[in-house]
């Protein structure tokens, strides 16, 4: 076991949106420094820390450079290029590892992972040409989604089809091929764990959130989820299934579909902190930033232990105007300082917590 | 009332310690930039903004060019030089005012003022010249403690007198003069209470703390304190005439004794973000440095309420070293990203949550 990363050490951090930027800000509560590397000039991140770099992911002697003066390297979005990450992970320790990020980025090389360690993912088919589309859906069933492999986000890159015309002209749009075909899941309620690993292999497990989602964007987190402790259980099984077998360091995010039985598949997972995991700033000991902190730097790994219920909600767009409008009794606010507000733009979130008389 | 201050805007703060470093990280949060302006080119608030200003208190060109640059202003240390405040007031909002400064700063002016509000401070009198000591002894009895009235912090600038000759003795040492002769109060235990005036007139406390020093440093800050509901309710409302008396804008801290018969005294108070207020991050709605920036951007202010018992321990020079090796269950560390470590100097804290079962 390496030694824990001293206080005073540089935390280098790929990406400077508002996980990156949270990042930075736990970062520096364990006594760190942040150094943000981000190509766009205007990154909500770079207004906590005087540390950065504006470069393009590609730039080699900025990636050098960037290496030379951090200790370790971590990540906000799972899209970092891999030459990006092959390049780096010889400099400084880079955690999670390029394989997680490998994973991560393909939807299939995901879902084979997944299902090869006995964890349930939804029926699906690979989409190489316009000729696979008759087979995959005659096999799967309608209605049934097709997705782009890589660069999905926030409901971006798929579309849900009931019929072959549906399925080609959803074929000529999604870029970049391959694509995938899912079966359309009957789920009752989506959920997510946002786990932590350490680099001594322990894990610690936040209890899992319901979520839901509009257009495709998370709206809503919730704890605790509605769900028998059973299947609470399971989730939070799985996800540290899924870290222990990539050898994770870190803080995953896995989500799941809850289907009337209180079963669970496993819908995608996120090699970072994660959306679903913001309410955990909010009550629990330790919440999801300074646990990925803590993971990477080698450190013991926090507290997951939850102080009250909670619901998050995303402000989305011009819905950061509820801050400070909607502000009230029971009520955390979180902006991120983004400059402009664009529709479907992540601007901030609140968390309402649930304040139990009998902790009074 | 002026309108909230908006999303965006850079609050300025004058001192680079802990205090200016968790203001800035609580500005964070809220969608603030934060401006540090500090004369000392190492100062731990540095790392957490790119925004800065290295200069001296008494530089009025950096002063000028600093509040050119941020919307409003407020410090984390009592002792800005009067005449940095009276400068920098006509330019931008400096919250709390130039007048709780004044009075905070000297030790007869703030037990005058309280004293006028009816509210019990300790029996003393001042100390211009030596041949004043006789006759304050005579009349105050012994033991005493003879303080500087202004300058003093952490237990500097006093001294416990059991003679007439130890007064004379302390009298030469202590500086500056004049001094103040205080009764020794035979408390039964220390509490404070950090409170938090918004611009409309609006104040929310927290739960008083019970709090423990070893040569003047605070050790031990604890929630809920050993006392009554009655004592527990009358030290926040002596904390909120006083901010009220002083038209204040921020967050407070009042220090008080408690008397065997749960009668308080005031000791001192701080017109800032407090020590023995740390313990509000880790299970608070808000925590005094959200309700401090959320006070001086004329937002309304957040919620105090508590989600959990808990004592927050500081850490003291080499003490630092207690993170990350003494973590563990229920404990959220706090480091200050201090390069040096020496005797007497505040490197973090801990804060140790008592989960509640009953919350889970």
């Amino acid at each position: 076991m390496p030694e824990p990363l001293p206080l005073g050490s540089t935390i280098g951090i790929l990406g400077g949106g508002q996980l990156g930027r949270m990042l930075a800000l736990a970062a520096a509560r364990l006594g760190f420094k942040a150094h943000i590397y981000c190509p766009d000039k205007a990154s909500a991140a770079f207004d906590v820390t005087p540390r950065k770099t504006v470069a393009a992911y590609d730039d080699l002697a900025a990636l050098a450079a960037f290496a030379a003066v951090v200790d370790v390297i971590t990540y906000e979005f799972e899209n970092v290029p891999s030459g990006t990450a092959e390049f780096l992970a010889p400099l400084k320790p880079l955690r999670p590892g390029a394989n997680a990020l490998a994973i991560a980025q393909d939807r299939l090389a995901e879902k084979t992972f997944i299902g090869h360690l006995g964890i349930p993912v939804a029926p699906h088919r690979p989409v190489h040409a316009l000729t696979d589309l008759a087979p995959a859906l005659a096999s799967l069933g309608t209605p049934a989604i097709l997705k782009t492999t890589r660069l999905g986000y926030d409901g971006k890159g798929q579309r849900q089809i009931a019929t072959l015309a549906e399925a080609e002209a959803a074929f000529a749009e999604l870029q970049p091929h391959p694509l995938v075909l899912e079966a359309f899941i009957p789920f009752v309620r989506e959920i997510s764990v946002v786990l932590a690993r350490g680099l001594d292999g322990a894990t610690a497990a936040f209890d899992p959130a319901a979520n839901t989602h509009e257009a495709g964007i998370l709206v809503t987190s919730s704890v605790p989820a509605a769900i028998s402790p059973e299947t609470a259980t399971a989730a939070q099984r799985f996800a540290a299934d899924i870290a222990s077998a990539l050898d994770y360091v870190g803080v995953l995010g896995v989500e799941f579909f809850v289907l009337a039985d209180g079963s669970l598949i496993v819908n995608e997972m996120a090699p970072r902190v994660h959306n679903t995991g913001h309410w955990t700033e909010a009550v629990c000991v330790a919440d999801q930033f300074e646990q990925h902190i803590r993971a990477i730097a080698g450190w013991p790994l926090g507290d997951p232990t939850r102080l009250a219920d909670a619901v998050m909600e995303n402000l989305i767009g011009d819905e950061i105007g509820a801050i400070p409008a909607r502000l009230g009794p029971g009520i955390r606010p979180h902006a991120y300082g983004k400059a402009e507000s664009r529709p479907g733009r992540k601007m901030g979130h609140l968390t309402r917590i649930s304040i139990k008389s009998s902790t009074k």
